[in-house]
């Protein structure tokens, strides 16, 4: 079911990009497939690289490091933008339509992760941005045995996909709640006790009933103070809610997809599921059914 | 099942009201019926006006912002009053029984979300009240599609109410707990380290179980850090008691929903399944049941 | 099953402790029998009058309460005294075996509400010890209809007492690893950064793993913010734990119970179900089994 | 099911490791077999000498007690470690193979517990090290009745095991959020507000979505507070997701396990479940199954 995205998302491209035999084509096997052991290599250096990178990136920004290593950072910083700029040249060169590969989602990533290198030459903030090529590390995905993962991405997908009508009317109501305890806060507390406008007292209202309590903000009068017991305790049994939700729709999905095992069964990311090995479109939401296994 | 409860809250009113052709009638096509594309249209402009009064309503409250944009705030408020006043009226004059409408859920919140602002020409701290207008936001449900959320809210009230005994039973326990340990820590922490009453300690106890922490309140002495690590293990385990309590109701209810589904059965709010399709009442607690689908 | 446990905790002694008919008799109705009308409004008017006297007692903590209406907490506190002295006389004087309500669960806090307004006489603190009344206000569940709690309370029972190994599992694991972290973070951080024993490094490690987070203790260093990530990462997923045992043991216990009702099934404390209408002992744990109902 | 992996962590050897009968036997009895009453007599010794011999390391750190107490802290430091290092001489000489058990878990536990007093005579640090004694705590489980603990401990590590490849998915996904989030409040609130590097931003990113939030770095700008509170939202449905996960697979390991019970079926580690009684190995991932009990 819904494979697809997970294609996308994973090798970023059809199995028919694979261009006719000769240099290109032993090119792509490198760069592209993870199957062999050329393509295995490759991508362990390319994540050790990536790795080493985003860790450069990070610790750039510590002041005791950077005075002390400042040359160190930017041949790193010039030596990556350059490896993952010849990388991506040559992705670009190997794979049949090199156009479906820019577009695709890694095919954006890879170029997205050079830019900033390049216009931190004109705009002195730009270097951050670098910090984006975090993004390529979901190629571990394909270093590790894909099926598996896939497998369990698309039943916590299925889920959440599931439960989605269920966590906008829940989130709704949590919002509602938000503005209104904010709201009440500014007025019984009032700017001298740090509830300075609504915006800032729906802040506060976020912090307390996530249960994340910062403490930069905190009730000081004693109606604040009992009101804000209250939103606690209430957090407290709102945080159940979502939590039931996602039990509830992964337990359904986990158990159809073990059914489906069995029979011939098959389920549809709805929830329904569908046993007549004949049918072709979902009974209830008449979206296209996954093909028998 | 309990549909009418539903209607209430969202759409305010039963399918008879709509008056007899005319320009009464047509308003009413615009101002009531989400399904026309004149209705629809109507309540996309009027939730963007919802939501823009209630910013304005917010960011007027953030003093560097009231200070430069004070005539703009106050002409937005006045004329989003206005607006919702003429709005109300046309409502009122509208619907074939207007004193059904202004006495519904929506008809009272679409009045008391004009009157802040009258109010506040008297009263200088009403105008905040207008933040209630964020209630009205809960039309939204009726401009997305109405089945799929209804269905859902359904389920996840179901799953409260059946929920509600074990929940009660959860709420004492834990208000007994709180009152004993705040006391407690009163009497070890004493009023110098910031437990200056025992609401004071049933505050520190309520900020401690919650895992909200503020950190506004802590234990400094020996004991009372010994009481407050055990009281967090406790709060720890406490926690998972009503997200247990809410996953068991809103699995019991999904699956008794989904085995209707299949067989011509129907459920009882209070958990009980019915197949035999003669039946008007529950089994057990006796109320009416839901009609067959 | 195990309902006399629940009697112990809330009628706190068995039906055949009626008197003789006569004057003792009727105190009896009025003070012990909660089916009645007179019972009844006694029950009521009592959780009124343990509500204000624990009210007063939380409150004359609070400093300038206390200075402007001392005389008034002063004369309330021996009102509430008397009353409540005078109301356990009465108790001992009507039931048949005043000893075995003496030492029955709600005789015993019968008394000690009493107690620290006496003792309270010559040891200064004894007067915050009154928070014990608040024990009283368990009697609510006498007051409300029994059936629906007993039985959801039995419920919540049944289930963390089938869960209760997995759950001393867990805590001896948990124990192992605050006791673990406090001592690292002990090494790492050191006395200047308010870690300044290891007891205070367990401290710091239950506040964090919990998720409360006062603030009062954090990592300075870079390693001990290293290693205070990895234990909230840690700590979140653990989190998970114990909500997963408790939500399937609920589950589990909760199906069971429809189960039993459907056919004449009765479910043993273990969580083994037995349907053969004849067995007196579980099969599994050789427990006795509930009665058939 | 792998019950092997728990007798490793529990008794540390086989049962073919009890020596001739004579007296290396009868040690043998007393210092390894905890069904034996000399031998439960010496574990219950055993457990209270380790417990107090930990609580002395943790206290020993408490500044003023050390002061008051320090030989007596010496002294029980260098009675435990005699009387640990002579129990250490004693399960090798007694044992039949002393190198096995020298390097099973708990023969190198019981190593390094006494290491830290000696190292300590030449490295000042090293005292603090002794605290890995806890680890000897896990010898509880063998005192109290090992099979129910076995069973639950078994459960729990299943349910874990069959969730490995979701929490994996799960928190590649967390950490490349934190990874963005971090970088994006650094340049959002700067060195200025307390975001003085990513790595700092990270550290806020993980503190906030754990909702452990200890405010010791909170954002200050308003752009700051709406991107954290967003973050807050974000971490409260995300917390979701790992107890759902648990949950399930507890539930399902639970049920298979029940199932198993009833007929004469058997569970693989993968989740799959087996009632032909002449099978050997999972039909799905081809590992072994169980045997039959």
């Amino acid at each position: 079911m819904a494979g697809s995205h997970y294609t996308v998302l994973v090798s970023a491209f059809d199995p028919h990009s694979r261009p006719d035999p000769g240099w290109r084509a032993e090119l792509y096997t490198v760069l592209f497939e993870t199957e062999t052991s050329k393509g295995r290599a490759f991508d362990a250096v390319l994540l050790a690289a990536i790795l080493v990178s985003v860790s450069a990136v990070c610790l750039e920004t510590v002041d005791p490091l950077y005075r002390r290593f400042a040359p160190v950072f930017e041949s790193l910083e010039w030596m990556f933008t350059g490896l993952f700029a010849v990388e991506y040249c040559l992705r670009l060169a190997s794979v049949r339509r090199p156009r479906r590969y820019a577009l695709s989602f890694f095919g954006v990533v890879d170029l997205i992760s050079i830019l900033p290198t390049i216009v931190g030459l004109f705009v002195a903030d730009a270097h951050s941005l670098r910090i984006i090529r975090a993004l390529r590390l979901m190629r571990v995905f394909r270093v590790l045995k894909l099926g598996k993962f896939l497998r369990d991405a698309q039943v916590l997908r299925a889920a959440l996909v599931a439960a989605r009508y269920k966590i906008v009317v829940f989130m709704v109501a949590v919002l509602n709640l938000v503005l209104m305890l904010g709201a009440l806060m500014y007025l019984v507390e009032g700017p001298e006790h740090g509830f300075s406008s609504i915006p800032k007292g729906i802040y506060w209202a976020i912090v307390t009933m996530t249960t994340v309590g910062y403490g930069d903000i905190a009730p000081q009068t004693t109606l604040g103070q009992v009101i804000a017991s209250g939103v606690m305790l209430l957090g407290y049994g709102i945080l159940a809610v979502p939590t039931g939700i996602v039990s509830v729709e992964l337990s359904r999905v986990t158990l159809n997809e073990s059914a489906e095992e069995r029979v011939g069964q098959r389920a549809c990311a709805c929830g329904m599921s569908e046993d007549d090995s004949g049918a072709n479109y979902c009974r209830r939401c008449g979206e296209r059914l996954p093909d028998l296994r």
